[in-house]
């Protein structure tokens, strides 16, 4: 069966959907770290997103596109981290349920978070088969919509957004950068870029502990991620068949990077940018902290993806 | 002796003269926090000026205000704190040197900063009179001038450029606030608020465990501050005859807040609002917390003075 791909007229769609529902996030340089880098960097500041990351974009995509009936029964998802909450908060806007499945040993922060934007939670076994048998459940119940964290139409058509923001406000770039996990934001992120700017190179950035993307995109078949395990708690998914050929046709390279690194470009951005991003929306920049990619005096776009995290769990050595 | 005191056209004029090399910085809010405490919060968001703190404000007036053969023979101070940070960026800025004594026990962090803004630093030991005197002794070897932290005319009329540029954004509000350690900003910050919305209410915060300002706001004479003990290390030092006359004059009320609500109120901006504000600029919303104020429904503006803590010694627990 032919894959159904959103376009670039989908992202614009999206965006006149959800334009009054999200935050205009602004983009934002240093002239210190240009400095070190000898490039123009700028920063999409999805931190400053509602809910604190992209995943607002698409959660809100996905819900205000459904039917009237249909979204009246309301919406659910299992996942347990950024999607869930901007999912919650998306549907609040809306007047509608949204059902969580999160498994009984999530971080209390992330459960404080989903019952913060009035989501139904429902507590299961740590596994990938509770989750799902607890969520089918749950759907034949209520009749609500399923709503996947990044393989999906809508959600992909959203996430697009944030780069089309980006290069509304810089004009041509040479080289723009994301994390990839899902691919979602990777995705909606080269379907904006290429259509706006075809010469601009897409990179995505991914650790090199949870290298799925990259031994996908070389290899040119889905490669599960198996037991990854690393900081940038965002990136931890597999590909999905539609993030995968988006990604597969539109972007030019994919790169990883070490945890080492990762933390070092969130301290850069911490204590350079003073704004609080989170480890796996500092994926990117760890590729030019490892010169894994030709930048010198270039005009370079990233998106931060979020700024979710625990501030009684940081990596920064406390003497 | 009559003490000449800067007015608002003097921070006019300052605005005028430093406009071109200090960031006009954002306005922030946060619906969450907004929320917490019923009424409309307006942060002014200093953290992002250039150096990361308001200082750099105050240190560009007075160096920019030098008259050309005074100039050329450079600036000096002995604060290590930001003030030292602001004054060798500003001197850079007008290409004369900065001279810093600075005691030999000061954090790495802090003489790397400095250093990185091309200041000419001499340690000495850590008692003030070790400063004074070798401060005297650069003095009067290079010919520069001395300019002092906060008890100075051009200092204050700079840094009221900060609630000058907050107040042209929001409009009247019904109370703006500061944190008060030496009275720079505070008494600027007055200057400004007075005279361009009388009608406001201008409270100055203090930490509890550094209350001089408060002892001396209602005793009515500078009582100096002893052993102050509070994470909030830009509120350490005492009012200086410049800045106590103008809080006397122009302050409505001082309040003080315990070490708790200030690192409670920390996290609540970094989790909230994404961006990092060092222990001194969180101290005003610890007044909230505190309700030490009557908030309710007002539109508040609220300087948040700095941005720069050492990541390694964040006063969240790690677990």
């Amino acid at each position: 069966m032919d894959l159904v791909l959103p376009e670039y007229s989908d992202v614009i769609k999206a965006h006149d959907l959800i334009r009054d529902y999200i935050h205009r996030t602004p983009v934002m340089s240093s002239k210190s770290i240009n400095a070190i880098f000898n490039a123009e960097i700028y920063f999409k500041c999805e931190n400053f997103q509602k809910v604190g990351a992209f995943k607002f974009r698409g959660a809100t995509n996905a819900i205000m596109s459904l039917p009237e009936e249909a979204a009246t029964r309301g919406v659910g998802t299992h996942s347990s981290g950024n999607h869930a909450a901007a999912l919650c908060l998306a549907a609040r806007m809306r007047g509608i349920p949204a059902y969580i499945v999160m498994p009984r040993t999530a971080p209390r922060i992330k459960i404080i978070a989903v019952e913060g934007y009035g989501g139904k939670i429902t507590f299961c076994e740590p596994t990938l088969e509770a989750r799902e048998s607890t969520m089918n459940e749950i759907l034949k119940q209520t009749g609500a919509v399923f709503i996947p964290s990044y393989n999906h139409f809508k959600i992909i058509a959203g996430q697009g957004t944030a780069a089309r923001e980006l290069l509304e406000e810089t004009g041509t770039l040479d080289i723009v950068m994301a994390p990839v996990g899902g691919g979602g934001l990777m995705s909606g992120t080269a379907l904006s870029t290429k259509a706006m700017s075809p010469e601009t190179r897409v990179i995505a950035v991914e650790p090199v502990n949870a290298d799925d993307a990259f031994r996908s995109f070389y290899s040119g078949k889905i490669i599960p991620s198996v037991n990854p395990d690393t900081i940038a708690d965002g990136l931890l998914t597999s590909l999905g068949t539609l993030t995968f050929a988006i990604i597969r046709e539109k972007v030019d390279e994919i790169v990883t990077v070490t945890e080492y690194s990762i933390i070092e470009a969130m301290r850069m951005i911490w204590e350079r940018m003073k704004i609080i991003v989170e480890p796996s929306g500092s994926v990117p920049l760890a590729a030019l902290i490892e010169k894994k990619i030709d930048f010198e005096g270039k005009r370079i776009g990233i998106i931060l993806s979020g700024g979710n995290v625990d501030l009684n769990k940081l990596p920064f050595s406390q003497s």
